[in-house]
């Protein structure tokens, strides 16, 4: 194989469609690395795409996010669906990857060849999920998946991201957990679909879901009321309660048209923040980009120019130039 | 006073500068907002601001971030340093705003003038912290705060964001916390430059800092080890300890130069954040900018052009209209 270019990446796509596993993970490193044989593999398989059902999997740090994904996966391979995992890891600056990597996990899923699981590290201060998470969920659903199900493990805005590049997001619950997860959790009610309450065998499981009661009768004008579901993620109890829960609403969006309505607005955010990328380098490396930024920066560390003032600058001199 | 435009900001700057809160109030408002107001005030205060010692507070949910904050805000207050907060709080799709607010928060601080609390709502899927977190910060800067408290509710990307805005970074880890805390911490300590161990009456104090120092360790080349300061922020215990580690830092910062190689790094990616909004807005409010996406989103959604090409594309035919 050629290591780089449309030949790699087509020689990849057709090793992809033959089933081979090597070939999908090669292009999933190219994808998520936004390198050109990505991009081009990305062009070649996307007519692929959108058969399958994403499911974002989020919830506070401890909430068991992996084991309920984990169970997750077993229940979807009980109906024989084939299944990705792509696991969105905290990027540890000191070791420039994923410091969880595919460690402890899944290893019960391993040496099925209907699970495929990835790792991607998030990109921290880059944004969160970077734009690389998308590609590499586009990767897998063209490779044929059924399901995909994805992981984080950090909590906040990488939640809301993950919703965005989700059809169905599963956000856990546990109880006994503080008051500033409480509030984490409003902000983050909207985005949900499913809740899952895990860990149902501990103690002040009635009242979250009370209170997760309380905080969605709050929002009347909804066409669908996020199901909540107790599991016992770590004895697998609750898990096709929790999938067919997942399921009534991937059947809810395509009855009401909502799945291609979001469909379309995640493409809408995902072309435009590409494209906000893409327009900010053309400036940056278009001519004398970084020199100007430079001498406007000069001024703006000599409090001659505020920060606004100064994009404005140089933009319009780029514009100019 | 008029209500909008330059004749308004000046009106609030000549405010500010007298010392009026509610002046202040309002640009900070104006600033949060971005409004042409805002923008105008930013420009005219710019040059009084890079007074004040500008600290973030972060941590895992839990952990005492704002029960910290209280205490440092206290101890600045007994050296006659003035404070102001910032308060970061997650915003809920729900009620649109800050679902904290100011509530229970720094009451015991009321009444005195010498701190000013402000909550902002973190702006979720807008990316984190919004843009406005750093005008506020210079609105308050300008105002002759000494120091400047930056505390997030949130964890994960917010953290990131936060040191990015701030001098000084306080990471508060507090013990008995699960796996997934650990790692988020391990992607977090390169941004942490105080690490405060809060609840130090708890058991596994000990062993939480056996595992910071090991984390630390691994950090050979640095020439600022962060210290770690426990304290038991309910009691006030060790609130001068931390006090002293962050302003050691500051100084740090300065006998080294890194103060002002931080300042300009920080204002190369505010420039560059705005100009990459400011382009992109340019571009969908340009020459049917959004009918030519919503043709182009067309083509994305039929599977005929994928989202990379999809935004050259678009970009491509803005730049030529």
């Amino acid at each position: 194989m050629s290591d780089s270019g449309p030949q790699y990446a087509a020689e990849l796509v057709v090793g992809l469609r033959a089933g081979n596993r090597r070939a999908l993970a090669r292009l999933l490193t190219e994808a998520e690395n936004g390198s050109p044989a990505g991009r081009e593999g990305l062009r070649l398989l996307f007519a692929d795409t959108g058969r399958a059902h994403t499911v974002g999997i989020t919830g506070s740090p401890g909430a068991g996010k992996s084991t309920v994904t984990n169970m997750l996966a077993k229940a979807y391979r009980a109906q024989d669906k084939t299944v990705a995992i792509v696991a969105v890891d905290p990027s540890s600056p000191f070791t420039q990857g994923a410091i969880l990597g595919d460690r402890v996990r899944m290893q019960d899923l391993s040496g099925d060849p209907g699970v495929f699981v990835r790792s991607l590290a998030s990109r921290g201060a880059l944004g969160g999920l970077s734009h690389g998470t998308l590609d590499v969920v586009a990767v897998l659903d063209a490779s044929g998946r059924d399901v995909i199900l994805i992981e984080t493990v950090g909590a906040g805005q990488d939640e809301v991201e993950i919703a965005g590049a989700a059809q169905t997001t599963v956000l856990i619950n546990t109880p006994g957990m503080g008051d500033d997860i409480q509030a984490m959790k409003a902000g983050i009610m909207e985005i949900a679909d499913v809740l899952c309450v895990n860990k149902a065998d501990h103690p002040g499981v009635d009242a979250l879901i009370g209170q997760l009661r309380a905080l969605l009768s709050l929002n009347v004008h909804a066409d669908w009321q996020p199901p909540i579901v107790p599991t016992i993620a770590t004895q697998g109890e609750g898990a096709d309660a929790l999938l067919e829960a997942i399921t009534a609403h991937r059947e809810h969006l395509v009855s009401t048209g909502k799945l291609a309505l979001r469909e379309r607005d995640r493409f809408r955010r995902q072309v435009l923040a590409i494209a906000r990328a893409e327009l900010l380098a053309g400036m940056l490396h278009g001519p004398r980009g970084e020199q100007r930024l430079a001498q406007i920066l000069d001024d703006v560390t000599a409090r001659h120019l505020d920060p606004h003032s100064a994009a404005a600058a140089w933009i319009d001199q780029g514009l100019h130039a």
